[in-house]
């Protein structure tokens, strides 16, 4: 039945094993690899066998790099007596991007699901506690704001409570533009509950 | 800002090139592969440059093939008298899936569209008509059924009636299992302009 060649068959495929491409946008895609230079296509197969190929964890707060320890944690200038805590490499950039925060991070490579067997094992957990120290302030906990991400940081809490750290939690809420009518009840009581008095 | 190594940020950089691909996806594609056992990352990358590097145009339809002439246009049980004229080569993919044709094919690689300056010589009109012969019988005009497929349609019509050959155009109509309640009115006037005897 299939009348491309092996070999656009077998991109298509390799497209296809994407999280979120279909086989549909697989084929699209093939088609416009298809039509590109050909050296434009040797590179884009370059920086994929680089990038797999030349990165690391960060033997210190997990995140990705191609030096140890990365860029954050050789920063002299970053304060290294606060620790945020986040899911994936990627938060991190989402917290950079930010500029408010000058500390270090710390990835905890996925969270606690039961649903899923993800148990305190499988997350970094006990690289974050041999991370504690008398010189540690505060520990932030940014996980993401669901049910795994909140379970996972409730348990990071109970664990470091008795280490005597400062843990805090990244406050939930109507987001800055949002509109109250829109907001989901969770959301809302979140918000209320977190309410600032105005001096 | 960007504290990705940068060989995550070429690989991020790479696949928002892909088209409907923006950056958060790119970001996400890459975080993929960077999970992934780098052999898997290696056959993907093989792949890309396998498909580009093998893949020509067959010399008679144009459509993509390891092999000149391509698989359809060398099979002995095709009906060559019949040619299917096509924008790209995935809607021979598209034609070839309903196994109701047993013609050959022609790629135009495109449609006429001045307002993008495609002109008769940007796409295969010309290896179009230097195909027709006493032996043709029909050519069927399967571009598609927008505003460029169809003037790309009735300019071939045109080009092709002096050469005493049977041109036909596949039809539009309310789409089967669709509503008429929902149907545009272009759709539905080409439905009733096409409607059918009962007999």
């Amino acid at each position: 039945m299939d009348f491309y060649p092996v070999a656009i068959e077998k991109l298509i495929e390799e497209f296809a094993k994407l999280p979120s491409i279909g086989h549909k946008t697989a084929q699209r895609l093939t088609m416009h690899i298809l039509n590109l230079p050909e050296d434009e296509v040797k590179e884009f197969a370059e920086a994929l066998v680089k990038a797999r190929g030349t990165i690391k964890y960060c033997s210190v707060c997990g995140n990705f790099t191609d030096k140890d320890p990365c860029s954050i944690c050789s920063n002299p200038s970053r304060d290294k007596e606060t620790i945020c805590v986040v899911e994936q490499p990627k938060d991190i950039m989402t917290v950079e991007k930010v500029k408010e925060y000058n500390g270090v991070y710390h990835v905890l490579h996925g969270n606690l699901s039961p649903m899923q067997g993800r148990g305190p094992q499988d997350i970094r957990i006990r690289e974050l506690v041999s991370r504690m120290s008398a010189d540690i302030k505060e520990v932030i906990l940014a996980t993401n704001p669901n049910i795994e991400g909140e379970a996972t940081a409730m348990y990071i809490a109970r664990i470091l409570k008795p280490l005597d750290v400062k843990v805090t939690r990244i406050a939930s809420g109507i987001p800055v533009g949002g509109d109250l009518e829109y907001a989901d009840e969770v959301t809302l009581s979140k918000a209320l509950e977190g309410r600032k008095e105005i001096k």
